[in-house]
């Protein structure tokens, strides 16, 4: 199948690029590990052209896309958030270019706000869950920083960030649990958080339940890896049960270790989750290149 | 007033020692940073002979009595902990003792425990306070690790640790919130992060609330200083609605700075903060060396 467009996911701490065929199929796909954190000013150009210079040589002069923090105002170039309520063709109403000697026009696709939220990436992976097949209602990114996304047909309509990747990382690290809690091994223990979540009862419990992993682990009852694990267990108990109000089911846009903590939690919740399917990001990325006319229908898109 | 006691609050952090007469009446304090994360085997003799050694050969070889957590299985001397409820001739009966040479016999106040908690310290804390004048009932130390101790007449009955000053650290130290979150400057925000936390609704919520600061720091609504005020607010409020459920007062015992933050934020909650008066560790060390014979009622007491 011939290439149409290179698609890259670019947040904080990777950057992901996909050759993408006709219909948003992703070709071949590469990461690294250069991301905002690890770029500056003058270094995103050549960091991309090290990960997708060759594919560029190999299939013409493809267009290409970036989503993700990357055009966020600390990113390479910034591409102004659109206004929610928004749908694909706002999204690509909002894609800003900048031309590069060595890659040609890259585009960026702007992210979503809301008056006290705001995404950049994820309303990217969204429209490709959508375009895969996925109904609209709740979609759940979980991760550092995961968001609870509703979507009403083809419009997302509102959104909520909870940032229970980055609070469990610096209560791991950086409260007195740090002594006695490991990097997570297997399971076992996530149950037993999931269980501390469903009892919580109050605004603070969740953080009142902390210091009882610390006595838990000074009496022995806990290892360092089943500390971490409850806790985690625990946040993200909470997290649904706070996030998920009223809903019954919602679809899930991670990566197999982190969806398959999501679905154990949702049914420990009553809840349904559903994984989307295929490469959302490359999906998406193709998607709103279409809807931006920066690539043309082909004979092999109708076939 | 004649000396009677060298009672020393040695915590992680930092080591208090009061030069008490009759009564229970501190006669001279010394603070140093001495705590336990600065000392280990060896070091605490020495720390605390720099410290109070002058007392003792000025007032004639004074018991000395130890409180917090140098009583710990990893500070000077382990006083296991003493079980819950317990009043003040239980915890004297736990007190355990260290014959040293440069200071003569040094004793250790237990700390006391139930099933999922422990405390160390802040039981000598309470004692004092009942002693000075305190009522029953309620009684908060707020810090890294806010104790909630419920007590009925002289008795400790039960409580609960709540990390907030430790998760309020690694929140505004240690995610996406460092960067737009400096150090408090004045209560500007404290009082906006009191009515987020009015506004809680469901068991995740407080971390819910997070993003919303990030999002507000980069629009420029709030200033670093404000941030971090606004988060205290949030985790100190979110505390009070969770601990004091039912209650309609406490007793405060903290610092100033400290008490002045939990008393508005008790105010913006509709309960009433007291705070105990004098030196309520230095009190407590009186009440509990007398009570464990190691020191004699004088003529001065029953004056």
């Amino acid at each position: 199948m011939r290439a149409r467009l290179i698609g890259v996911d670019w947040g904080t701490t990777s950057l992901r690029a996909h050759l993408i065929g006709a219909g948003g199929l992703a070709l071949e796909t590469r990461e690294t590990n250069e991301g905002l954190r690890a770029l500056g000013p003058g270094l995103f150009e050549p960091a991309l052209a090290r990960v997708v210079g060759d594919w560029r040589q190999a299939h013409g002069a493809l267009p290409i896309v970036c989503s993700g923090m990357v055009g966020a105002r600390t990113g390479w170039l910034e591409a102004p958030y659109v206004a929610c309520p928004a749908d694909a063709s706002a999204i690509a109403r909002g894609i800003v270019a900048l031309d590069t000697a060595s890659l040609g026009r890259v585009h960026f696709i702007p992210g979503v706000r809301q008056a006290d939220d705001v995404m950049r990436g994820e309303e990217t992976q969204i429209i490709g869950a959508l375009v895969n097949g996925a109904s609209d209602g709740l979609f759940v990114l979980p991760g550092t920083h995961s968001k609870w996304v509703h979507v009403d047909g083809a419009t997302i309509t509102r959104f909520t960030t909870i940032m229970t990747g980055d609070v469990y990382a610096a209560l791991k690290g950086h409260t007195i649990l740090a002594a006695t809690t490991g990097a997570p091994d297997g399971d076992e223990g996530f149950a037993r958080g999931l269980d501390m979540a469903r009892a919580l009862d109050g605004p603070g419990d969740v953080i009142a339940r902390l210091f009882s992993l610390r006595v838990a682990a000074l009496d022995g009852a806990l290892t360092p890896q089943h500390s971490a694990n409850v806790l985690s267990g625990l946040l993200i108990g909470a997290e649904l049960r706070q996030m998920a109000q009223g809903a019954q089911r919602f679809t899930l846009i991670a990566n197999d270790d982190l969806a398959r903590r999501y679905e154990i939690a949702a049914q420990a919740m009553g809840l349904e989750a559903r994984r989307a399917s295929g490469h959302c990001a490359a999906q998406g990325q193709y998607v709103l290149a279409y809807a931006a006319e920066l690539i043309a229908a082909t004979v092999e898109d109708s076939e």
